[in-house]
């Protein structure tokens, strides 16, 4: 077996171990043309320039893979399937590892090391796919209670259906963006006294501007239209997942969502992770989810209990007075449904998909306070506010506060499998006059 | 100005006048490559033949425009703007002028004749374009009202917010399909006693398939996340626009739709004309659409209070057994909100735009059953029976049964603009085996 230990200097505790290989889209400002790389340690490998250079002559044959790496975006690595995504990966271990059996490769070509390790703080990365459509899910149990709570009670909380399907929305592929992006606050209709009799709304800058502490799933293959995917193959058809923030608009969302759900509140900005994580990779985490005691239909039952993921995640808030505060710790196997499932369900009407489309998990909450994925829940709504360092208080987002989401598998520095980083800041909302 | 009688023969009363010159993507047994095309009465303009044998040669300079023509989708024309849609509509009913100007362009040229103009019979019809999102509006408000009766009755048939925002949701665009495609019934859960006290769904073939009878509107335009696109330059950014059946299942839609709104009940196809007719072709058609007696808020209020149009809708129903029923006329004024409104409320969030985003406008209803766009309406979901000809009786649509769209504005023969047909046919549902 390959060892996960490198010649190549990996830092104690990177989310990029040998044991990732998590693939992106990069560009630099001496070759600007977005192309396909990995991250390893604090470094890419540009697979563009790795490929030219004969680094995949120790597999073969490769060359029908080679031009896939020039692509801006990873849709046509993607497509070729699972399986030879484990191939390169399996292949790019086996480079860096410190036994390899492929020296000449890299180890020993300082000149290709020059060329196609490049510092992550010189790269520039891109969204790693040319999303064609996205959905957004709400398997987050937790937060469907939490939020169910809210606004009809304990007794209600849950929807009669919320056990029997994952419930979801199509959302706006347009509007995600890769980690790092600012979010402008939206405007949008908001009505000041929801409670009043007569709901007359106002245009206004959004203020219940609030995160959704997601898991993004990319999906690699592809199903006509009429032919659905069957559960058991749902899982091959999933390349790799990202963190994500589905930044909501809790005011607008109130009040356009009937009859026909988020809109407006949903489509100025998701951010996702750069450095998509191969489901491969996350193999070894994959742990039994929320405890379903509806009675789920055979079309969603999956062989494998084991089916969502062991991921520690994290969000931090840093203010406009430079004080970073972890608002939230949860794991991400606080979800009842699970990809597979989601895909399941969303291609048994026949739906369509193609490489490249995104499913977003829903908000991942725990069960206590400090493990809720959105400030709705932790604020109850805007009822509590949050206490921050610096003394600091939020209901919702101000303008000028940057919320970066992490997340990691494992526990052993040398071989942990992270995701880096999910960050947005909030830039204040665009001055209209219309009148 | 240029004639509207052409030298071509052009049949009295086709859809495609020269009144018109609409859109779309084609291809031939003899020539495979789909490419850009205009509808003259039966025939298609081959546009990429006729820019390669001179065809624009009266135009200049238009040589940066030709390979749009080449292209397998509209989007790289449409992206060129409007003015530029104008110039060569304008020219290309010149050419067909029998008065032309540029008679050796097509007229005395034999030869680019035989090549460029292709009947229609022998043309296969494509997706007009690459759809990167697709937004479903519910601007409808007959049919709004009515399903609030069926559903909430009289006294709240109309949420809040209708007359203060153009609802909508999105949709799913990889399941968008040009005129002409099966669509196959899909399965999906579905509660056999929606009354019962325990909910129990079952995994079924939909029970209560149902049409929409809606128009749809292409974007031309973009803009940067995070800016909205005005109401006054709303209308400079649609290309055009387009026939559509958004095919509905009601009994999924019903258990599955709270709180996040239709997924799969709309997901498994929407079926669009495949001709786009201009937005400049329609200009003489503009009227004003169903009164809103809401305080409409700054941001959507137009100047021109004639922004929908006089378009006149039909939707017949073929059965198995061979005979066709008209079950709907209705006029497409009946909208409380126009295509810029609702782009001027999509993007005031600052949600992203891109040429070939598609936007349906919902379900278009009369005042009158016999002017009801959907099934559910006529049927009063499921109770009431329609008589079809020849005896057949339908509460919603069974296997077999092919619905057809037509549009056509104006009433001379000689210069209608019509959207030609928007037609589907139902398969059976895929028998699925699970356990």
């Amino acid at each position: 077996m390959t060892s996960l230990r490198s010649w190549f200097h990996i830092p104690r505790g990177s989310h990029f171990s040998l044991a990732n290989i998590p693939f992106g889209i990069i560009s630099t400002a001496s070759s600007t043309s977005p192309r396909v790389a990995v991250a390893i340690g604090d470094h890419a490998l540009d697979l563009e320039v790795f490929a030219a250079n004969s680094g995949f002559s120790g597999l073969s044959p490769i060359q029908p893979h080679q031009a896939v790496f020039s692509q801006p975006s990873l849709n046509a690595f993607a497509a070729l399937g699972r399986p030879t995504h484990s191939v390169v990966r399996k292949y790019i271990q086996s480079v860096f590892s410190e036994n390899t059996e492929f020296p000449d490769v890299l180890k020993n070509n300082e000149s290709l090391q020059k060329q196609a390790l490049i510092p992550l703080q010189d790269v520039t990365k891109h969204l790693p796919f040319k999303i064609g459509d996205y959905t957004d899910f709400f398997a987050g149990m937790n937060h469907a209670y939490n939020c169910g709570v809210i606004f009809r009670g304990p007794q209600n909380a849950l929807q009669p259906n919320y056990k029997h399907l994952p419930v979801g929305y199509h959302g706006r592929a347009s509007s995600v963006v890769p980690s790092g992006t600012p979010i402008r606050r939206p405007n949008g209709q908001i009505l000041l006294n929801p409670t009043a009799e007569k709901k007359e709304p106002i245009l206004s800058p959004c203020k219940k501007l609030d995160i959704e502490l997601e898991l993004g799933a990319f999906v690699c293959g592809s199903n006509e239209q009429g032919s659905p995917i069957p559960i058991d193959k749902a899982a091959e058809n999933l390349f790799g997942v990202v963190l994500m923030n589905d930044w909501s608009a809790r005011d607008i969302q109130a009040w356009e969502y009937v009859p026909l759900g988020p809109f407006n509140a949903k489509n100025f900005g998701t951010t996702i992770s750069t450095w998509v994580v191969l489901a491969e990779a996350l193999e070894p985490f994959k742990v039994k989810g929320l405890e379903n005691d509806g009675n789920v239909l055979s079309y969603l039952r999956e062989k494998d209990e084991k089916s969502v993921y062991d991921i520690n995640l994290q969000v931090d808030v840093k203010t406009l007075s430079g004080h970073n505060t972890t608002i939230s710790k949860v794991n991400a196997r606080n979800l009842l449904w699970s990809f597979p499932q989601m895909l399941a369900h969303h291609t048994i009407t026949g739906c369509p998909f193609q490489p490249g489309d995104l499913l977003g998990s829903g908000t991942i909450s725990g069960d206590s306070p400090a493990a809720y994925g959105s400030f709705i829940e932790q604020s109850q709504n805007g009822k509590e506010p949050i206490r921050l360092s610096g003394g600091d208080m939020r209901t919702f987002l101000e303008d000028g506060d940057e919320v970066t989401i992490r997340g990691v598998c494992g526990e052993d520095e040398e071989t942990l499998v992270g995701f880096g980083e999910c960050v947005g800041r909030i830039e204040p909302a665009l001055e209209l006059k219309f009148d």
